[in-house]
């Protein structure tokens, strides 16, 4: 295998997602941080890489890959075996919806471009943190009722998967912006089971930072 | 097979994407529409099909199934002849990533209810069309500059895929409020030539209204 690449930032949690990924598959990778706040991701150079300019994009197998479920589902294809996705299908149909309760039903709104475009229709600076945390705890509550339906130290059985790596970065985004957890019961278990694996921490934000 | 339920709603576009995949597939099934305008949504029985509160709900093979893009991926695994996503795996990735351009990055952004906490924070009910036009024509833009990558008369090659399941919809909501999409000519070729398809015809929202 070539060299892999993850273009990243410390603070995404769509990253945070795919370092979590490549650290459970034993993949051997180097970062090349993209500072959001600097607006990297709007250069010429970024954007021939990822023409959406959103962080991750992924180098591997000589590819070029973006949009990190897709990235993780990618990895669950070429290495099964790590379990990422559960083999049965009716079981991946129901981790991929645990995973886009949090990618699609949560993260998308709460993202930086969103949130800066919050801030200047009400014109307030504050809307932002007011924004966040309305959504984070909507759509956390949302997804506390769906893994009610299931047991197990995960968010689907025994092992973690996909809708573990989503879940991780929403819950470290709640915890940064102060959004009260302690109802969502499973939620706060399955991250603390989480918490405990080697590939999640290492996948850490205040481990990624440049 | 026993009968095949979908829970509905005509205009909402994750359901749409989920009629087109159904009749592509050649799967009867039957209707329910859950009114979002009058909350039915909301309601306890729907609430214990689908704990999000979201349609579509897919009642099938004895099992229920939510979120509309894990319903796509279990079809297209139950019956993979036709071709909702490609069988090589690199070429799966490119398909998801552009189905998520549009499913997590535009989509959920111009949801219902975030419309609705747009007008709450601003006091404005207009605010949701500048809203809504603003991050269809910012994500659009985006998807067509991924798809400027490739050739064909679909977005990835000369089949339909998961990718123009949710390109079509978000093509008939930029209709719906307006956004001026002449300046992306392959979103506009593709959405033509997905309206040629029976398909795609019979799942539109005109064909879809109570």
């Amino acid at each position: 295998m070539n060299e892999v690449v993850l273009y990243d930032y410390w603070r995404s949690s769509a990253s945070y997602r795919v370092r979590i990924a490549l650290n459970m598959l034993e993949i051997d990778y180097k970062t090349v941080s993209i500072n959001l706040l600097e607006g990297e991701q709007r250069s010429r150079d970024y954007l021939a890489l990822n023409p959406q300019g959103f962080v991750p994009t992924l180098v591997i197998d000589g590819k070029t890959l973006t949009q990190s479920l897709a990235i993780i589902e990618y990895l669950a294809e070429l290495r099964p075996e790590y379990g990422l996705l559960p083999p049965d299908i009716a079981c991946r149909q129901q981790v991929r919806a645990l995973a886009y309760a949090v990618a699609m039903d949560i993260h998308p709104i709460c993202n930086m471009h969103v949130a800066a475009h919050v801030i200047s229709i009400t014109g307030k600076a504050e809307a932002r943190e007011e924004w966040t945390k309305h959504f984070i705890a909507d759509g956390l509550g949302k997804l506390e009722a769906m893994l009610s339906e299931f047991n197990g130290e995960f968010s689907f059985g025994d092992q973690p998967t996909m809708a573990d790596l989503c879940l991780v970065p929403q819950v470290y985004n709640a915890r940064r912006w102060g959004v009260d957890i302690t109802a969502f019961k499973r939620i706060v278990d399955i991250d603390g089971n989480c918490a405990k694996l080697p590939a999640f921490q290492a996948a850490h934000p205040d481990r990624a930072k440049p």
